[in-house]
């Protein structure tokens, strides 16, 4: 594998850190929670050598400072997509196309449709829509959705950071519960501990929630405006057994969208790139070269 | 005011531990969460020269014992309405009145239709019936509602109990968020903490919630089978401000007594005998003088 440069930028008030390799047409991957760059990691191996890969880690996590200290609500999609529309700039990029999921995936359908002219195609694991509606709160989601309100609490870091153990206790849950593959991040998980024990990353994480906070119930109660229709060609390949976002949900996707292939991705959960990256890297570069991006 | 006894008793595999003060006709205050016995003790002083007055810990709170070690789910409703019968035949008390809230008010409508000879008349501040239904999970509702999910992962107990501080900084939270006179616990936090840092208090706590999941996802979704009516005169005095049991619910109480008298606290939240404890206890004694049993 080609080496991995590590670039800080600065732009709109805060270092952005950015990891890069390989060589071809660009594609900017966009991480989730609880993750951060490194996520990527297992499409970098298998991608380097067809495109030139470019995983930012959005303000307030991996090693991206923050503008903000302490608690925010200006850190949700619109913001998070301005801040890679500033990179994009910072780097001399004028065109992308983007893979993305969680997080990433609601800063993609932003950056498609605030800074359209930035962004060439959209690869989407799993992905959620304005179209989940009320289905975020069908009974059978709402043991799923309570860390969306937890991660608001003014207590929250402190709980999660309190000690090394707690803090793995509570990544860790996350990371098994949401994939099927539950051993998918075993091996990296002291890494992806020290990652959310840096000064400022569990906030800086938990701002994400605050700040979709009154978007994600306006969604829920039926009362938020449907988005336009993202006219960039878009893919998106939904991890079959993803507790939290729902592979039931990829009914709607094509409302969203004007050119969408979507399908379910066998064996994974939430996490498909790192669950099972051999397919998940299969799809990009197949879909990529099918819209002519590579 | 009277001194209060604290007794003792071996039934169903485990201590309870009781307090008790005053003279007169018998009231068995049954406490929510967080909470314990102590609750009560603004009732003790206004009313122990008229009532008896018996305030029972649930299994696994206060100073009771539990017959289970760690998690459980056989601590629901009927789980706990079954110890406050068996406490009664242990103390020679064959009937006797109830006032109680949050858990205490759910065991309340289970020891009506399950025990029913054993109660006279019931008190409730606050009191969510399975008329709820869906409104549960009302977009308004969903950031109330999060702890009944997070009581239930295997690492609360471990979070909550940290340190004293993250216990002070959880059980805090609760005892001011859902009062609507902020300060109401101030005085006597310490002691809170202090009783839910006792072994087995934090999981004891929580496996109400672990028992009572599926009932709560049954009325969420409206599958739940609507109880019968509970026939012994029962009082609702809600206070108007609770974040969580919302005194709006109030509405559909009269589905689920014959003859029930439902009003509103004002002045108060969750915790209206804390709060406002002068109305409290006067409504209290009012009611139990007008049905004869006073």
């Amino acid at each position: 594998m080609a080496a991995v440069k590590h670039t800080f930028l600065e732009a709109r008030g805060f270092t952005m850190h950015v990891a890069e390799t390989g060589n071809g047409p660009p594609l900017i991957l966009l991480h989730g929670w609880p993750e951060f760059w490194a996520t990527w990691e297992p499409m970098f191996v298998r991608l380097a050598n067809r495109y030139r890969l470019i995983a930012p880690d959005f303000r307030g996590f991996g090693e991206s400072g923050n503008p903000d200290r302490g608690r925010s609500d200006q850190a949700g999609p619109d913001v998070l997509a301005d801040d890679i529309a500033a990179f994009m700039e910072a780097a001399g990029l004028e065109r992308a196309s983007f893979v993305g999921h969680d997080v990433g995936g609601y800063v993609m359908q932003r950056l498609a449709l605030n800074h359209p002219n930035k962004v060439a195609g959209l690869f989407f694991f799993n992905c959620a829509t304005h179209g989940v509606g009320t289905r975020w709160r069908d009974p059978q989601q709402i043991n799923e959705i309570w860390y969306q309100t937890f991660h608001q609490m003014p207590f929250a870091p402190e709980f999660v950071g309190a000690t090394r153990d707690s803090c793995r206790a509570y990544i860790g849950y996350f990371l098994r519960h949401w994939s099927y593959r539950k051993d998918a991040f075993e091996a990296v998980l002291e890494r992806w501990i020290d990652n959310f024990l840096r000064p400022g990353n569990l906030q800086g994480g938990f701002n994400w929630y605050l700040s979709q906070n009154a978007g994600r119930l306006a969604v829920m109660s039926g009362s938020a405006p449907k988005p336009p229709k993202i006219r960039q060609p878009a893919r998106v390949f939904w991890g079959r057994h993803d507790p939290v976002l729902r592979s039931t949900w990829i009914d709607v996707v094509g409302d969203y969208f004007e050119d969408v292939e979507a399908g379910i991705a066998e064996d994974a959960g939430h996490f498909v790139h790192y669950e099972t990256p051999d397919a998940a890297a299969m799809e990009i570069d197949r879909f990529f070269k099918r819209i002519g991006y590579a």
